[in-house]
């Protein structure tokens, strides 16, 4: 399949439109169209928030009747099914569009190419493969959930440059700037949830919720998408605790997403009066080390639609799903110290005997966060 | 003092031919000159080596008689004085030069502004201040050496991204790509002096050598320009043995530039039998923790024309350093791999009840070599 200099930019314009969605679409892909004839864009849109109109249908609607005869292109394939609204597949066909350049096609194995059959079936010119890199990028926690059948996980952790992220008597606060503890916001406001510990909730008084930054410094890119009535999505909060060690009135029950609150299915849950938010209790079994089970933890949250899980705990829970392989991952914020050998390590690993045993990670991006830098790097799959 | 945009265009040429002189110009400072007429270069040239011509003097030989009513771009204030060559401020009066400008003024106090005097004696329209921290950039070894009579100290280490240098067992070969060692290579030709231990000496049977990357894949860049005789030029390598457990059997001892032998003035120096390389034995205070003393041994690397120091030891120099302010720059490779929390600290620092207490940095470049990156970072003043 061969495409034009003109397709490779009107779908990177797609997929620009696509990422404006990130903060609101969550269990939904982002998704961009656009509707283009002679070289004219004749409508443009992206999925907003589940249960809206998807992509494809806000372009259509921008360039009416025009769009007969017209080229669509779109970041997903289109849909082929009747669900919160109909499929985007028929309205293609319904609106006359003569052409359409996809991406890359639908994730889930039971509904991929059928958009496409449809729009052949009515004769339109269908092309697929195009900037599909870009495109799953994304998407990567909703391709996690659909492929892998389990959240696309992010451990976040903030260390000094000898990877300590606390003193000896545990002060930290706060070892990173304002700007970095911003785009921790940003990417808690992307995420379908945040994974943290009974033990950081109770030593950090943590809420994990989202807050738009008061930072009078912070960009336009800083800026998080609210949801269609003005308020911010605030992702579902899992708690491991396996010991029912929270009460329920902890600060992070007073305000933001729900909670699920893992604990160990051998006891009882324990009985909690709380109001202001809704928590859920769940039981999962115990690994061999004694621990909650991750595994079943990150498969039960697939089948409720978590697509990406953004990890903020400590040294103990960052090294269990490092040593059992469940990081996709890694945002290292680093902040110019040095702490010194006795501080707190950044990942409670164990003892290796060689360095073919530890985890191995290939960065993909570093940049500067006011004086901190921020490190993404992804496990590699030996 | 206004300079044109054609001034600056060739004093950064200046610049970059100084650069060309890094690796084989110690103890003499990186030099660049160009002369110019009528927006032509007529000649150009940089500092080579110790003994040979200034820079000046190369630009001047290449422009020949064509240089009288030129303008000479030099990137250092031309020497006044005769040392090993006549004074360059001369050479340009007897070319006839009409117009020199300079990036810098000496850094040495007692010969500031006397090259500017001679020219100027001389009818010469003189003109300093451009590009002046740029021209400072090229020689942060010279200058700490004349303004504050210490070495720049370099600190280079190479951890993981939890900030560990090895296995508790030791093992750390290779933590780092080859290309994150060939550049290792790259910053001990540059440098005056290597600083190490004679732990680290018996531990890695380390040579401290700078030796051509054999790595297939070096650019051009990576190539240490050699001195004139066609060797690379070997820094001086100091050795800190308070205990004096070196033997003079260990390979550094086979090859590379001259030894210098730390070990503590209390006791008698050890008789040693090296044929190979020049060993000197420098008796040295002991500071109040019992410690070679550190600032001594800088005082005395500085008045033996020691204008910087690359140190490659282990954690307990390293916090030493750290921990006495003497650390001007620090060179972090860091590898993506996680080493866990048995693996062996960065630098040893003891311990501290507040943040405020650690030693902060502010990073000034990041760059990717290979698998791995380099942070580095000076050393904030506070």
């Amino acid at each position: 399949m061969s495409f034009s200099q003109a397709d490779h930019a009107f779908m990177r314009r797609a997929l620009a439109l696509a990422a404006q969605g990130r903060f609101t679409t969550d269990p939904n892909p982002n998704v961009g169209a656009l509707v283009v004839k002679d070289g004219q864009v004749l409508g443009e849109g992206f999925h907003q928030q589940a249960g809206g109109p998807h992509a494809e249908v806000f372009a259509l609607q921008q360039a009416g009747s025009a769009a007969r005869g017209a080229t669509c292109y779109v970041t997903l394939e289109p849909c082929a099914h009747y669900g919160r609204t109909p499929p985007c597949a028929e309205a293609l066909v319904k609106a006359g569009v003569a052409r359409v350049v996809i991406a890359m096609l639908d994730p889930n194995p039971l509904v991929a190419g059928k958009g496409v059959a449809i729009l052949q079936q009515a004769g339109i010119s269908v092309a697929h493969g195009l900037l599909t890199e870009e495109a799953r990028a994304l998407n990567p926690g909703f391709l996690s959930r659909m492929e892998r059948q389990r959240p696309y996980l992010y451990l976040k952790l903030a260390a000094s440059l000898d990877g300590r992220t606390a003193l000896a008597n545990g002060q930290s606060q706060w070892l990173t700037s304002d700007v970095a503890r911003a785009d921790v916001q940003l990417w808690r406001a992307q995420v379908s949830a945040i994974l943290s510990t009974a033990s950081t909730v109770l030593a950090d008084a943590a809420r994990l919720t989202v807050r738009q930054s008061s930072d009078a410094g912070a960009e336009p890119a800083a800026l998080i998408r609210p949801l269609a009535d003005g308020s911010l999505r605030q992702p579902l909060r899992v708690i491991l605790d396996r010991q029912q060690r929270l009460t329920g009135s902890e600060p992070l029950f007073n305000e933001g997403g729900p909670v699920l609150l893992c604990f160990a299915a051998d006891a009882a849950p324990r009985k909690l009066a709380v109001t202001k938010v809704t928590v859920e209790q769940l039981p999962l079994a115990l690994s061999a080390d004694g621990q909650l089970d991750l595994v079943q933890l990150l498969t039960r949250l697939a089948a409720r639609q978590i697509n990406s899980l953004w990890t903020e705990a400590g040294a103990i829970l960052a090294g269990s799903l490092l040593k059992a392989g469940l990081v996709d991952e890694l945002l290292l914020y680093q902040a110019p110290l040095l702490l010194g050998e006795q501080g707190r390590p950044l990942a409670v690993l164990g003892d290796f005997q060689q360095l073919a045993q530890t985890p191995k990670l290939a960065f993909n991006e570093v940049i500067s966060l006011g004086p901190d830098l921020r490190l993404r790097a992804r496990l590699s799959e030996e």
